[in-house]
């Protein structure tokens, strides 16, 4: 496993750990100060400016772009509703692209309000991932799905598990030559109960679908099923046991940090939340 | 799959879902006038009463015990710590059989206070276990493993899928003759969202592992990981999918209610909650 202590160059700040309450060019500049080596930005972040400017400024601050968060939810009520998610992701995908962002990361959606319906959910983010596909090819950009904890198969994410993902990428894509379009972001809050985990991450390694790896931790208790995520060392996961099934596939991309605090993090200062993100990459994870 | 209307018989209601409010005599009256067949009454409730005479009861008031609710966590910061939890749980399994209880509910715990070791925590769960089949068995007890969902893998259950139930209950007892005493609870509010759950659940049923089915709902949005559980028909998951995999396997005993809602249903009169969860079983269950 990689050491990490000195090695800020190899760790990427989510900007959802800063709670998306400064404008972009700040924290592309808070981030690059701090030492990390990435960023990765929220699309809420780049809505009121010009797209193109801001990777320039992350390339001039010298940060790398470890992904580009996040997609718009597939599964809908109707059929238009699909096709309007799709082209709308479409668009996302143009956008990390132009960031240069090494992976674009699918948070797929589930049940449609009003719905029960978790396998019509699932099949259809069969079909809009499938519709992807050729676009994010054509832009160079990989599309990371990123398995969502259990807790949000209700609303955010039909996609729970890592054996999930990579049967859907091993689906739509299954002999990805010259190397795979389709891969997933695995953050350990999503996935650090799963039984099968070494086994899963193993296979996303080796199968060279493994594109992105988020830390943060679970604290007991957790007060708040999304806005309550620990920073590394605060909570339960054994998050240094995870990086070492992680790289011992041969990942050699960040770690990257995400937290949703509302009631912590997102109130502290920027300078205090990225210096504990430093002191804790480099002392616990 | 049986149809519930006019099948009260059929339903039993776990005492947790009236919030251990009131003595237990009360709510067995309460369960047996409301028309249910079964109730599954917890240790809790009966802490200052004679089993013997809760037993007689419960019988003479037309019900079955359609479980026990549930086992002291296994894992344990020390060994004296697990050997205790072990005995108590050999107390409870012996309590089960006086109330003539279909099963002893397993709710197996997880990390101890400091710990970041979930497989230590797993180890000790299966250890733990193999301790009490034997007073199982000599008691006519069965001991249905619950899976709990994953939100609780970090305090309450290091055993999070029906599949990893399985597999502890499969490798402790092997060869399962005449009947298995090792088994699953299955509730759908822990299960539900699992991509592999049409096949778990008719792995049980087919092993003759299935001892238990629990329903409630999710809501959406869940404001608390524990104290939020929905009253059927109120949340997202399609329990009547669920129930048929259920009954596809051969199952045969109770559907039991156990809403966990100390907001909402809680705060409501017994009968009330009676006569709601009666009028969900017979039309959206």
């Amino acid at each position: 496993m990689r050491p990490l202590a000195g090695r800020l160059d190899l760790c990427s700040i989510n900007t959802a750990t800063l709670g998306h309450s400064t404008p972009i060019d700040h924290v592309i500049d808070d981030v690059a100060r701090a030492g990390f080596g990435g960023i990765c930005p929220w699309r809420r972040d780049l809505m009121d400016v010009d797209v193109v400017k801001t990777a320039r400024h992350i390339r001039d601050a010298g940060l790398k772009v470890s992904g580009y968060c996040r997609s718009t939810y597939l599964p809908a009520a109707t059929e238009a509703g699909l096709r309007a998610s799709v082209e709308d992701n479409r668009r996302a995908i143009d956008q990390a692209a132009t960031l240069g962002a090494q992976c674009f990361v699918m948070v797929v959606g589930s049940l449609p309000a009003g719905s029960r319906d978790l396998a019509l959910a699932r099949a259809q983010v069969t079909e809009g991932v499938e519709k992807l596909i050729e676009r994010a090819r054509s832009a160079g950009v990989r599309l990371a799905l990123e398995p969502l904890h259990p807790m949000y198969a209700g609303d955010r994410s039909c996609l729970n598990t890592i054996d999930q993902a990579l049967k859907l990428a091993e689906t739509l894509e299954p002999d990805p030559e010259p190397a795979p379009t389709l891969g997933v972001a695995l953050d350990v809050y999503h996935v650090w109960w799963d039984p099968n985990l070494a086994a899963a991450v193993s296979r996303a390694g080796t199968s060279r679908r493994l594109f992105a790896f988020h830390v943060c931790d679970w604290l007991v208790p957790t007060r708040d099923l999304l806005m309550d995520r620990g920073m590394m060392g605060d909570g339960v996961i054994d998050i240094p046991h995870i990086r070492r099934l992680v790289e011992a596939t041969g990942y050699e991309g960040f770690v990257e940090v995400e937290i949703f605090s509302e009631t912590n993090w997102w109130r502290k200062d920027a300078s205090v939340t990225l210096a504990t993100c430093a002191e804790r990459l480099q002392t616990v994870c």
